[in-house]
């Protein structure tokens, strides 16, 4: 039987581009929600989820973040890295002298804005609940429209591409992750996330538990901070760092830190992501 | 001539209500980006903007973040605090037991699912692009429909209040930020906001600079990472302090700082909010 991988849908999505690259053979299926993915792998429904967890233009998805802090006890098995394209997308036969009405969710418009601005000056912008539903809503229009979405989504409702890679800025990825009820075996070129929080709330006390890793020399490949949910200025502080919590200064750097710290959660360790 | 505030719209948002909350006499007006806004004020068409800067369940505003971080000079020059009070509006007339249809930004809906799960197991939930958009197709179905809504949303357009405070979590509150050309000057009970990166990313790097704020004994009220929308891995970190950039202990750590960091830029210093 296929594996089955529950995704963020619907089909047309940028996670469902995401859950192709990684698995082709797998059974994919679409849920409602972030939480949604979480609850379908915890259930047995399937043995693992794709989300998205980080853009690097817009930052951290954070209800992927709060579920791994306050919600899941699923781990990060792997990661993926996207490069995300933007597609001008229309009916067939639609001319771009026509398209009067752009359909798009609003972070795609705010990834594509100098090249709308420039090449449809005129056309009204109606905002979309998603990528998909941009182009579901083009389809359906009765004036001439344009949708900004993905391949896969031109693929899954035959819409023509009338123009390629509009983002304003080429280096656009998401990193996903697939969360499953274990993490991975030591590859030699791996990856660890965790969170922590302080009890108390004073001057160095982050900087000491930092410490502890750059004394090991061990990189940090991100630091970031959520709030707690019980009031502004408390912080659940985010870590990923290049190492397996099973290398030696790794582990003692965890322990040493699980000691220094009030919430201690590990998300897991996975093999590092390799650019091409 | 009353003092001109740009803020972002329309009307029935939580931004408006902080606002008002700020200056009654002032006149308002509405922008339809928080990018607008900064643009009004550094255009001349308003003295200050009010924009949202960090909710305690949902995090930062990444997009007034990346303002001051790539986009704008103005500076902060006040914060203040504002309890986000969810209502469930009707119009004048409904009976709860009638409601079918709920009309509510994902945001609030997520706020508020509990109390919607259970009173309104039902109830089919149509997602809005605004708390003020719920309201008004709410105001505009003919179904028999409830929104999830501001109390001045209710006023603006007429609603009735079926359901007073309805968010799961009580302590939900959100900051915003006044943005002027000036920052504010020393109270003797301030806040300083700012930003920098590392020219070279190796263990340690910003662990050397949070020591420079320890060790002076400057407590840090926030440290936080953005994407440097360069490349994933790379990243800018903001940083809010207690004191004011005029003090001695705060503009050396602030000067040694500087000489530390690739890019570095100050927000301003401002009264902190006094909790009531």
């Amino acid at each position: 039987m296929a594996k089955r991988i529950a995704y963020l849908g619907p089909p047309g999505t940028f996670t469902e581009e995401a859950a192709l690259l990684y698995d082709k053979t797998a059974h994919l299926i679409p849920f409602a929600s972030i939480p949604a993915v979480a609850a379908a792998v915890a259930s047995g429904m399937a043995e693992e989820g794709v989300v998205a967890i980080e853009n690097s233009i817009e930052g951290s998805v954070t209800d992927t973040l709060d579920l791994l802090i306050h919600e899941s006890d699923l781990l990060i098995s792997k990661e993926l890295v996207l490069p995300i394209e933007h597609h001008l997308l229309a009916k067939p036969g639609t001319e771009v002298s026509d398209v009067k009405v752009i359909f798009s969710h609003p972070q795609a418009l705010g990834q594509c804005r100098n090249f709308i601005e420039r090449c449809f000056p005129k056309a009204d912008v109606v905002a979309a609940l998603s990528n998909a539903a941009a182009v579901e809503e083009m389809m359906a229009s009765s004036y001439p429209a344009a949708a900004i979405g993905t391949a896969r989504a031109a693929e899954l409702y035959g819409a023509h591409t009338l123009a390629k890679a509009i983002q304003d800025q080429a280096s656009n990825v998401t990193r996903f992750v697939v969360l499953a009820a274990t993490d991975h075996p030591a590859t030699g070129f791996d990856k660890t996330s965790l969170c922590f929080s302080f009890a108390e709330d004073r001057p160095g006390v982050l900087c000491e538990v930092l410490q502890e890793f750059a004394q090991r020399n061990i990189n940090l490949a991100k630091v970031e901070s959520r709030p707690s949910k019980e009031s502004l200025g408390k912080y659940i502080f985010l870590v990923d760092l290049e190492g397996h919590r099973e290398e030696a200064p790794v582990s003692e750097a965890l322990r040493r830190v699980r000691e220094k710290t009030a919430l201690f959660k590990l998300f897991g360790s996975y093999p590092r992501y390799k650019e091409k």
